[in-house]
């Protein structure tokens, strides 16, 4: 046998297979109530606006929705994410917008147009998995920012963020830690940042799903030209669609297109048409409030199970936030306990999570997870969470 | 005013607008005969079995097609593609084939999987110039292998190959050149690559748009273990869906994944049921031929109106090939023309074409010009190639 002659680039060294898709593969068996997804929950979906938007585009519009466009997206999509961002405070125009195939894509191009091997980029501790995975094929040295409740710590971000390319934060309902930046904390992120000249990408794919309160305004909003931002529509229509968005400053606009032009010539025509066929007419303000009426309701259930079944004080206290909006609960187990351990012990009563260490850029917390409350139903969550706890209580 | 915060990767400097793509906004005129386009005919779209299909989807399965989904693409769309490729000799498992977002994406990843800075990548001349942008941002130094008529020379690239990360190159009915590699060529390419370990990226987006006869089998199929071979959807059903496929040994695939989910997670999974759902029951069977006739008839009406306006012998005389396939004639004019300051006054005469020079990654041959027949009706042709001929004759 000749040897190969394949020779594999450096980068894909860093490249790991992820450590979620792993897990749930472990998870995926059948009895168990899953708490350890990422997906929103698919009877959310709006199909029958879906299919009747399709049929639409397919009837009138063929041959555009079929045919090869833009790498830019679709004109009246970018116009409606303009006014929609816009209304949030990022005033806008529809020539700083690019679509993406998912905001996957969109941190993707952001590795791509912003990072050197070598770069400094700064991250939230824990942050997102994917925007780690995105960036790591470009080879940057990751700092991980301290973070509190509320965020990154400015003082940290003026002592450890210069010099850096980015800094990337998830202000509204962190995945993974469900916490949220408040208006006063994204000031003072803004004004460090700006002092440092650190540019910010702020990713924002949860925030129309708030339960209490309406989140703040984006940073983006406080520092226009020193911001990137990422929103999607996976978790206000559908996720399968990949459609999500970038809108950045004119100055790097031109590069993030040719790293967009390179990369998939243009997202779907027709997946573009299609959502702005759902959304134009102002679909999403009695959609999105159905969907966070259902998940309030398994935040809520989740909320009392955590609170009835795990010890909030003495040597064994759990400690968590409810969180405001989102998907995720994120639970900080006691100092000796690694999640990682526990899981199988969990799987054995019949739930699994996700651990934490995987979500950490620098040193990992092990004695963190991850809970979904999205796709269970209430009754399941109580459960589930009562498996936890029986796992949690052979770690004594 | 303060300093702008943004440093942009090295690898930018190296990134471009698309000459193409530039050309084009110029030569969309009123009245402007294209034959710059590199898009298929819209008249070629399925679009009654596309509509079906996604009402199908969208009724039987609405939401496993509008959820997440795995990163190697639809189960039954890789075994499609997996029986597809395997009846043109290249056998392969489902498990080596994944889903992209068009055959773009499937460059991209390469790429990202297997170029560092600075490694050597062989490509033909001239050139895919998708491919050029799609490996340009993981900054390799090009070389530009010999090519006749037929591709390129086995001598070149034992040669100018050695040490190369791989072999781009694109047999059937080449964007932009219309040459295919024939049979003979391709074994000695096989067996002149194998020897000096240098790695093949096959693209095939044209290969089923043959006009005399059908193209000798692929690269991979004699060298399964050295080659990636590139797959579309965009010429045989539509481009707008993006949807292309990536078969790669199985010592290259996880990396490509990997890359890939880094990417944008998948591929959409709507559009992949869609097409799915098209060609399951052999569709392609019935439809493909149709869309040879009627590009055939138009090849066949480019060849005489240049036969008929081109001076092909004396000091003046252009050359060409009658392509066998695929979009495009390649016209290499006088020595003496540039094909890129002869465009304003092809234009000035309502005729617009693609200089060549752009697909060059070594030397550029300024006298050479693409031309594409498959949007233009017949007679427009002729009018247009005789606006070209009047265009050149002011060059004398």
């Amino acid at each position: 046998m000749s040897p190969s002659p394949w020779r594999l680039a450096a980068r894909t060294e860093r490249m790991n297979p992820s450590v979620i898709r792993e897990i749930l593969k472990l998870t995926e068996l059948p009895g168990i109530i899953s708490l350890a997804g990422g997906l929103p929950s698919p009877d959310t979906f709006p199909v029958e606006a879906m299919r009747a938007a399709t049929t639409r585009v397919l009837r009138d519009h063929p041959r555009e929705a079929l045919q090869y466009a833009a790498s830019e997206g679709y004109p009246p999509l970018r116009e409606w994410v303009a006014a929609e961002v816009g209304s949030r405070g990022v005033a806008v125009d529809a020539a700083q917008v690019l679509i993406t195939t998912g905001s996957q894509q969109g941190l993707d191009l952001v590795g791509k147009a912003l990072i050197d091997r070598g770069s400094r980029v700064a991250v939230e501790s824990p942050t997102y998995l994917g925007a780690l995975q995105a960036f790591t094929p470009y080879e940057p040295e990751l700092v991980a920012i301290a973070c509190d409740d509320e965020g990154p710590l400015p003082a940290a971000l003026a002592a450890e963020g210069q010099g850096a390319r980015f800094l990337y934060v998830l202000p509204n309902f962190q995945n993974p830690s469900g916490r949220s930046i408040g208006a006063a904390r994204r000031a003072a992120i803004a004004a460090s940042a700006r002092d440092v000249g650190l540019p910010i990408v702020e990713d924002n794919p949860y925030g129309d799903l708030w339960y209490d309160a309406e989140p703040a305004a984006p940073i983006a909003s406080l520092w226009r030209e020193g911001t990137i931002y990422l929103g999607s529509f996976s978790k206000v229509l559908a996720p399968g669609l990949r459609l999500g968005y970038v809108v950045a400053p004119a100055e790097v606009m031109p590069k993030l297109l040719q790293a967009k032009q390179a990369s998939d010539l243009h997202t779907p025509s027709l997946n573009q048409r299609m959502v702005h066929e759902v959304v134009k007419d102002g679909f999403l303000r009695e959609h999105v409030p159905t969907i966070r009426k259902r998940y309030k309701a398994q935040r809520d259930a989740m909320q009392a199970a955590l609170a009835a079944h795990l010890p909030q004080s003495g040597p064994r206290a759990c400690r968590w936030q409810v969180p405001g909006g989102g998907m995720f609960f994120w639970l900080e187990l006691p100092e000796d306990v690694d999640a990682e351990a526990l899981l199988p012990r969990a799987v054995e009563r019949g739930v699994a999570f996700v651990p934490g260490a995987p979500f950490f850029a620098g040193a990992a917390k092990k004695n963190t997870l991850r809970l979904s409350f999205v796709t269970v139903a209430p009754e399941a969550i109580e459960r589930g969470v009562r498996a936890l706890a029986a796992a949690l209580e052979t770690t004594r």
